[in-house]
């Protein structure tokens, strides 16, 4: 199957934070918060997707309590932070979306991602995610992590259901 | 109408803020504030504009409350904050100036910003806007957002009129 | 005179905040504060040149009360917070310091630092400092404004005295 | 002996702060914290380090409490903070760990960190250290400070033990 087609049929959309959402930097304050910096396009995108029927998910291994509080106000209620193993979590998520591996892009940067990508159909990667990732990505966005990747991926999928 | 020509009748400048007073990432902290990043030469250059008779609003999507104050300290009033459709706020300001579309230049980034730069005299955009935007832009400033971009366009307006 | 006769000549060395010690851009919080981001490598310059006797004064416009505690950690008890016309506090500097203009380098990036560079025997500007302000200067840096231009300069001081 | 030879020797890996496991920047509160960003990729590199059984230490001139939380939470019990002399801290480490110099990689970016570097077996300095402490290392990571070189010096160790 073509990246075009693959694409046109995606109908969830599941994201890491770091590095995908952030640019992984974190910001450590003296009060032991670790505090990440997000992108309003991004932000943009994700309303118009949500909008558009497309199922949303975060799933991370760090403990973001200020981005689950941001992606909640964007209107993704399923967020889950601190995960360690992060494919059963994905599992569970489709399980409870009634879709299949084949309707889910995942966007990942690194290592802990990939079982993730192998499990979706459409596997997809920042520019600037680590070469084990570059390696298995079926799409890897012009565009690095925390400067607006998720914004690209989601315009791709609009745009093959003419929505953007 | 060149753009010298329509640069030179501008009489007051509206601001979106991110993407054009900022770089368009936020920070967000555990207790859910969202924090921007905002350039200092910009607001050097927006009080030399408010001296020289410029009116100056800005109008936000977002609700960045430190923005505002910090808008308000260098002279701007009209500050408006969590403005899902900004074209009916443009209006009312330009209401309040007495003050008609082709005497304003606004500077957008991104697609909400749309409306309002169709409805002005001189529809200005950073230099990494997106693309929806540069495409209708009168004036693409060589700066980025967060990057200057609103010194430009004011020192642009201001050497028009033979005051910077 | 050349620039190596005048850096060789150089004793104090004054500096504004925005865009020198720092690039520029301030994080706007709630609550009002404005914070600046300093570079740890122009602190240990600055530590250098004061243990060499260099004199060091900071003269800002903005109101940055964490860079001013920072700056008296590494050394410099002379940090002028607010002050909207800068030549008048940078004569008060040099006569406390009992030093005379030529004795003094000034690093400035915008046009509120001008009357300041064009006092001094050694105007500096970092690399990235409006076209008003590199035009005026003796000598610019190759880094910019948060990036060590002020390491960059107190190098070239120390270089000339044989101290670093 | 070979760079290669050298890097599949190192069992201890000690490392500075600023500039290599940030950027050399923080943020300046009003507060007086000085805080820190950190890239989380170095995070999970440290890990796996970790697990594979590389000692660790971190020693900064720096106090920056909110890193050594961090730190320890990935699980570095080693941090030392607000060291004016770094070899004696680096030396005692090593007695603790009953590891000879040339069983250590040391990573550093300014002068403080030399007599570290050239007491160990392997000097590491990201690409964007000072001019000083290049000149002494055997190997220059090709990412700078902040932006992953922690990652990549750990990469090159493990797969010395085909352990990445």
């Amino acid at each position: 199957m073509t990246y075009y087609q693959q694409i046109s049929k995606i109908r969830g959309l599941v994201l890491d934070i770091d590095g995908v959402l952030t640019d992984n930097t974190i910001l450590v304050t003296d009060q032991g918060e670790f505090l990440r910096s997000m992108n309003v396009r991004d932000g943009y995108a994700i309303k118009r997707a949500l909008d558009a029927g497309i199922k949303i998910a975060v799933i991370s291994g760090g403990k973001s309590f200020g981005s689950k509080k941001r992606l909640e106000i964007i209107g993704i209620s399923d967020v889950y932070l601190g995960v360690e193993d992060k494919l059963p979590v994905l599992k569970q998520v489709l399980q409870n979306w009634s879709l299949s591996p084949e309707d889910i892009a995942y966007m990942g940067d690194d290592i802990m991602d990939i079982s993730c990508m192998k499990y979706v159909g459409l596997a997809c990667a920042p520019a600037d995610a680590v070469p084990e990732t570059l390696e298995i990505a079926d799409y890897i966005s012009p565009r690095k992590g925390g400067d607006t990747c998720v914004r690209d991926i989601i315009e791709k999928i609009l745009q093959a259901k003419q929505l953007w």
